[in-house]
């Protein structure tokens, strides 16, 4: 598989384990053909799950492993027992470079855990982030961190902004992504100490590929007022979870309207093709996938709970950042800025002689 | 006034002032109209809108003021010179127990600094809080802080808890509201120190007239799990507006799918009831107004750019905790508690002999 786009599975992860991955995959090759999959798990379910998919099986190749993570395995245990798991080997594939990303459905603390062990992070980036794609009005905002980490320094997010930038310029094909920091107010005054120190710095960037807009607020998040929206993983994770939990509430009250009378129920019949586009636009499962960030190598999340569709947008966002460079462009970035006295490498800095 | 239920108005508050507000008073008084309203302002522009508002007439008694706070004016500088505005001397009817509470659609910051100035928080209670009113699936929940605070300490949250269970009490009815902190997992192990250390504090007490339900996460917010949703200031007022971003969002993607295709706009004409019904669910208007808990007075904020319908309901609520005695019922539950080493009162433990 050398020298072509391979993309490393954990096999077992997720809800319903191969037999939603395997369907995945087969979405997947559909759009990819050129991409192989090396897939870890139970040789015997993953063999079964494959029955069904014959044209997947040029595509993949089968590793056994004996053991799997559970998704209510604690994240020490994993990573101290785990070693023979379908996400341990999965990773250790991309960490031993026969893959250019790994995608698993498997619990994220395991996830995370495993894969700052193995792949650890990239020089001069302290802490992986963890980046969702938000659907917003104009189009997709990236937001990070949405859970990786419970705070978040200034030097942190700055880290962040970098990093989510790059990957809006891999996955949304943007060549200068605009960036906000997720604040309480437009007023400088307002917000933590961190915060306002992270937009300082950003401010006295120079040489970054980003565009710094200051500060978000959070309905300009679904507004797409900026294509990154850089937070703490504490933050960043409870507005994920609350505009998914808003989202399933208006989804419930409208189901609840159209029933409420026999006009209502004729009408739904009559606007059936307008709400199932409104529904696919609020499906979760097209932006699944949240992207660890921050580490010499990628590795994508998907929903334990999703479906073939929603396990197949994981492996699409994984080959699109693996065709984007991101790990070292990352690298390079953070190079450059110094956090503190802003330094500026020979050159960088726009007017000087 | 002395003896009946007065209510103090910022009569210059908000986008529109007194062509809103006078309005909103109508709105309200035909729902109480045991209520009296002491309205400050400029008595010309009062008096023009009152000639619109006959059936008020009884009901308001309009105190003149040279000032008015600006929307855009610094709460430092509203606070050093503000003291003839109209905001100002309606919060100071408060103080001098000539009402039971203010409602202001002005400047949050101002209203935030003044009344902490002017009402001083409860013995015990180190900060004020903002509540809100959150529609939820089962019903309606609160959620604070939404924003008084940047950071919260662990005693603050337990404050916040206490705080929001009285509010919710009063304005909701029930004898023992359930409360759960915002945190990142149901898991005891993830989320920050001072959201752990208050967990732990609330688990240890007795005496309280809540019941705490440990951690919940953003999507239980809108799911209604617990009645009382408490964080600190930064992460709650990031919900918030994340929430109505969302809602704004899947409300302009309705929008479009209604005008896709004729069929679609002749569904809905069928469905238009059920989804004015489905509106009325979603619309701000109907829980309009913050709440400032843990000052010795009671104070309402309504949002800034409201009509004469969310500004009555935000009157509504000031007359809801009015009557719930909320101040001192706050005052007697923090003395209950002390953070560290939880302190019993007499007979206060259950089971003790």
């Amino acid at each position: 598989m050398s020298g072509k786009l391979v993309i490393s599975i954990d096999g077992m992860g997720g809800d319903e384990g191969p037999s939603v991955v395997i369907p995945g995959l087969e979405a997947a090759h559909l759009r990819h053909p050129e991409a192989r999959f090396l897939v870890f798990g139970d040789e015997a379910k993953l063999r079964a799950a494959l029955d069904a998919s014959p044209r997947l099986r040029d595509a993949v190749e089968i590793r056994h492993t004996a053991d799997a993570v559970a998704m209510d395995d604690k994240p020490s245990q994993a990573l101290r027992r785990g070693r023979q798991t379908s996400m341990w080997l999965a990773i250790d594939a991309v960490r031993q470079g026969l893959a250019q990303a790994v995608v698993s459905a498997g619990n994220t603390g395991a996830l995370m855990a495993m894969a700052k062990f193995q792949l650890r992070t990239i020089a001069g980036v302290e802490r992986p982030a963890i980046a969702a794609i938000w659907p917003t009005t104009r189009s997709e905002s990236i937001v990070l961190d949405v859970g990786a980490n419970t705070e978040a320094t200034d030097k942190q997010l700055v880290d962040f902004a970098i990093m989510g930038a790059e990957f809006a310029r891999a996955v949304l094909n943007l060549s200068r992504p605009t960036v906000g920091l997720l604040n309480i107010g437009a007023e400088e005054l307002k917000g933590n100490e961190h915060v306002k120190a992270a937009a300082q710095a950003l401010r006295e960037a120079h040489g970054l590929s980003l565009d710094f807009r200051g500060f978000v607020e959070g309905n300009d998040i679904g507004r797409g007022t900026v294509d990154v929206v850089v937070t703490d993983g504490f933050t960043g994770n409870i507005a994920l979870k609350t505009a998914e939990g808003t989202a399933r509430q208006i989804g419930g009250y409208l189901r609840e309207a159209f029933q409420r009378s026999l006009m209502a129920r004729i009408g739904y019949v009559f606007a059936k093709g307008a709400l199932d586009m409104f529904r696919a636009k609020v499906d979760p499962r097209r932006s699944n996938g949240g992207v660890f960030l921050g580490l010499n190598g990628l590795v994508v999340k998907s929903h334990g709970g999703t479906d073939a569709l929603g396990f197949a947008s994981a492996v699409d966002l994984a080959v699109d950042m693996a065709e984007g460079q991101i790990v070292s462009r990352i690298a390079r970035d953070v190079q450059r800025l110094t956090f503190g006295d802003v330094e500026v490498p020979a050159g960088g800095r726009e007017g000087t002689a």
